[in-house]
């Protein structure tokens, strides 16, 4: 055979879709692994409706080619969304073009920005899938350390001082994967002076906000100065597999990053039709208050039970669907063990970017309802002690 | 501003973009520019439904996460149509990987195969998307003359003799586009030998077979050792606003794809299974005996019209959606004369790698009835003569 490995550049799984494919076998399985949301707020009836209306509407016009950076109707209804609902000023020289998630914007906005050798800076741990793309453009990362007020901008400041000349800084500001930190107003002011003296352009991904109670202004709204590219998507809000995402940058920026969605057109255009129709008939406006108390209640349980029965080992999540579990042991090693107590997580070490890790363990409160997060973390903590 | 065009890198925008964005603001204009496929046969009715099934089998659990690689429904109803339906042997090796389009799947393989200083040779001309995510990888693209019996493959190994040592053979076999053009057996035979004495790599970009009359086997079915990589897409016997197309190759080649696709997971999970059902409930199989014919018979009106009113000017398309018209004149400075006539088509030069040929214009017949086709091609053949 010829067309084997040995012709095609080699990748790594991500540690979430071995975690994910592992439970999808088991059942009885309590899953603290899946970052989806969960499946029981998704709105299943208004979606099908919302289809069939869009049917009625467009009828073979909504399945053609959707053209590069979105259908009209969905650009129109989710800039009005972005500065109604999510409280974000689009500068009048912002663009926003459609996506198919934030995972595909933030590939493309990689190929677009990074060339071998490039140095991208994220936040140390950060989200896998996220940077892998950044690692597969032959970017180098350099992870900043993250606490409870969010990436350490001043260690950031130092390496710059000694000169550093990243081509990107990758943040997650609010509700961050894995760790669940917001970034406070003062980090954000800061970050936003730093990128203005060493010249520097951030990439805001920004998907918890919308499921976030009180999150403080992105870093996108405080930018007067272009230096700010921002990704979001409708996936915590309405549903991840309708592949919808969106990212707001400058008019010449959006123009590069349309031309690349040319390279394969990949939001389904029925789809974008539905979502444009979920966002004017306030469908989504509708959701955000349900969801942000949903999620809030779940954390809380999640984090209550971590304080009864693992304390102190865990990062004090604000927000998001994640916290970070000191093990104490290794947590691929552990995983097994994990799973014979009925619960699984996601091994967190490749996460870490500076150093790994080896007892993190990536814990996530979204698909489970309240007395199985519980539950979880209880099989969690009797799977080490025993 | 900083986060302007200077910090990205720059591309060019698609001749058949260009072309469909001009013709979406103009009414009355007969529009042979669209390689869309024709609305009129877009199974819409039957596409409400099968959703409405869709929701009420999997409620919220057709709104998750795709995974990478597609949904096993749809993986396994894609290959029992690719074996009854497409008359495509798929090995026991061979590995079936939904991505979001043809163009989304020849994207990432550009992305896995390519590097720069990489040789793709294309027929030439060749289809100007197909070939852009190559060039973006940084490759240079040798162009191989094609004729009614498909690519030159005796210049191919002229220039393999001479020492050419090409990364991918890109090729669209079975009515090519631009030139409707489907390669011979003896020419599929000789490909595929060449391939074998020069250890190449061919991916065979094959979206019009479900609408082709009577294709030769494809370069996938002939082979016996692992060369080809196949791509299709549900586009044209479906509706392309679903972005589901699939790629067929080695288990080891296809686990790098599906690694690669975590990139973006762009594949809409509703929408994958959606097309499952139509496929399992044999809606696909019924549309396609009517869906040759209706195509066969816009070709003969477009290729009957050529002969009429602009003898010798045009490739001979025995399918597909394409002809390559010489006009000349330059087209590119024609179209708005033409446009002022009633009539867009695409300027086709940049199709073509190694000579552009400034006269040679892309006709469509694909998404116009057959009485616009006629009179498209009358407006334009006016048009030149005034």
């Amino acid at each position: 055979m010829f067309v084997g490995a040995q012709a095609f550049r080699r990748l790594e799984w991500s540690p979430v879709e071995l975690a994910s494919r592992t439970a999808r076998d088991l059942s009885g399985i309590i899953n603290l692994a899946s970052g989806s949301p969960d499946p029981s707020v998704i709105p299943v009836k208004e979606l099908a409706e919302l289809f069939e209306e869009m049917v009625r509407e467009y009828g073979a016009k909504g399945f053609l080619y959707p053209g590069a950076g979105g259908v009209p109707e969905l650009v129109k209804e989710l800039r009005s969304y972005v500065s109604s609902d999510l409280g974000i000023d689009i500068g009048e020289g912002d663009v926003l073009v459609v996506v198919s998630g934030a995972q595909h914007g933030i590939k493309l906005l990689s190929q677009l920005l990074l060339e071998p050798g490039d140095i991208a800076v994220t936040e140390d741990p950060t989200f896998w899938e996220a940077v892998d793309p950044m690692r597969f453009q032959g970017a180098r990362l350099v992870g900043i350390p993250i606490d409870e007020y969010g990436m350490d901008t001043s260690k950031l400041e130092d390496l710059l001082r000694r000169g550093l000349k990243p081509r990107l800084i990758y943040v997650i500001p609010t509700c961050h994967n894995p760790c669940g930190y917001v970034m406070s107003l003062d980090r954000r002011k800061h970050l936003l002076e730093i990128a203005e003296e060493y010249d520097l352009l951030i990439l805001e991904d920004d998907p918890y906000r919308p499921i976030s109670p009180n999150p403080p202004p992105s870093l996108k709204s405080m930018d007067r100065r272009g230096r700010v590219i921002y990704v979001c998507s409708m996936s915590k809000v309405l549903a991840p597999g309708l592949r919808i995402g969106f990212v707001v940058l400058s008019r010449d920026a959006a123009e590069e990053l349309s031309k690349l969605e040319q390279h394969d057109f990949s939001t389904a255009t029925p789809i974008q039709l539905l979502v444009a129709r979920a966002l004017r008939k306030g469908l989504v406006r509708s959701l955000i208050p349900r969801l942000r108390m949903h999620y809030k209640e779940k954390m809380d349980v999640l984090l209550g039970s971590l304080e009864e029965h693992m304390p102190g080992s865990y990062t004090k999540a604000e927000c998001g669907f994640f916290t970070i579990v000191r093990l104490g042991v290794d947590a691929e090693r552990h995983l097994p063990k994990a799973i014979a107590s009925g619960v699984i997580y996601v091994p967190a070490k490749d996460f870490y970017i500076e150093k790994k890790l080896p007892d993190a363990a990536r814990i996530s409160m979204s698909t489970q309802p309240k007395e199985k997060i519980a539950e979880g973390v209880k099989r969690l903590s009797s799977s080490l002690k025993s």
